[in-house]
C-alpha cells in the first residue's frame, strides 16, 4: 500500500527554506529506497485508487511549496520544477541501487549541490 | 555490439580538465540515451567476449585519467572516483528516460554542478 511519507510536515515546518528541500530530498531518497515500488506508483499516470491519487496530489503540492519558497530565497535553479525534481531523485535512486550503501550520502549530496541556484 | 565511445580521445586531447569532464560525461550521457543496451553492458561484472571487457578496461581508465586531471586541478569532488561516476551517468539516464527530452541539458548541468568541489 501507500503511504504519506512523513517527512511532508517536517519539511512544511522547516523555516530555513534550504534546510526544507534538503530535509525533503534525503527523506523521498530514504523512502524510495526502503520501497521499491514507490518510483513507479508516483511515476505513473493512472492511479489504481482515489486514496492513491489523493496521496500523491498531496505530495506533489508538498514538493511545490517547498520549492516555491527555495525558489523565492535564491537557493535552487529555476529551471527546477517539482515533476522535474521528482525525476532527478528518481535517477539518484536508481544510481543509488547500483553501488554500495555509503554511496548514498554522496549521491544526496552532489544532488543538492547540482540544484543550487 | 560493443562500440568504444568516440569521445575517449576528444576529452583526453582537451587541456582544460574542466572542459574534459564535462565533455566526457556529455558524450557518455548522450551514448548511453542512444543505446539502451548500453548500461547494463558496463555495468555488469561478466563480460561476453574478451572485445568486451577490454573496451570497458579502455572506458574506465580513460573516466581515472579524466577524473585524476579534474581533482589535481581541484575541479571535483574528492570523494567521486570512476565508478561512482558512472553510477551517477547511470542514475541520470534514467532520470532523462523518464522525462521530456528537453530535461537533458538540465539533468546534465545539475550532475556537472553536483560534483564541482
Amino acid at each position: 500500500m501507500f503511504r504519506v511519507p512523513g517527512h511532508r510536515l517536517s519539511s512544511e515546518t522547516e523555516p530555513d527554506p534550504a534546510a526544507a528541500l534538503e530535509r525533503l530530498l534525503s527523506a523521498a531518497l530514504e523512502l524510495q529506497l526502503e520501497e521499491s515500488g514507490l518510483q513507479s506508483v508516483l511515476l505513473s499516470n493512472q492511479d489504481e485508487t482515489d486514496e492513491v491519487r489523493e496521496a500523491k496530489r498531496e505530495i506533489l503540492t508538498t514538493w511545490q511549496g517547498v520549492l516555491a519558497r527555495a525558489r523565492e530565497t535564491g537557493v535552487v535553479r529555476a529551471d527546477i520544477d517539482a515533476p522535474r525534481l521528482q525525476r532527478l531523485v528518481c535517477g539518484v535512486e536508481h544510481a543509488a541501487r547500483l553501488g554500495p550503501r555509503d554511496d548514498r550520502d554522496v549521491l544526496l549530496a552532489v544532488l543538492l549541490r547540482g540544484i543550487r541556484a
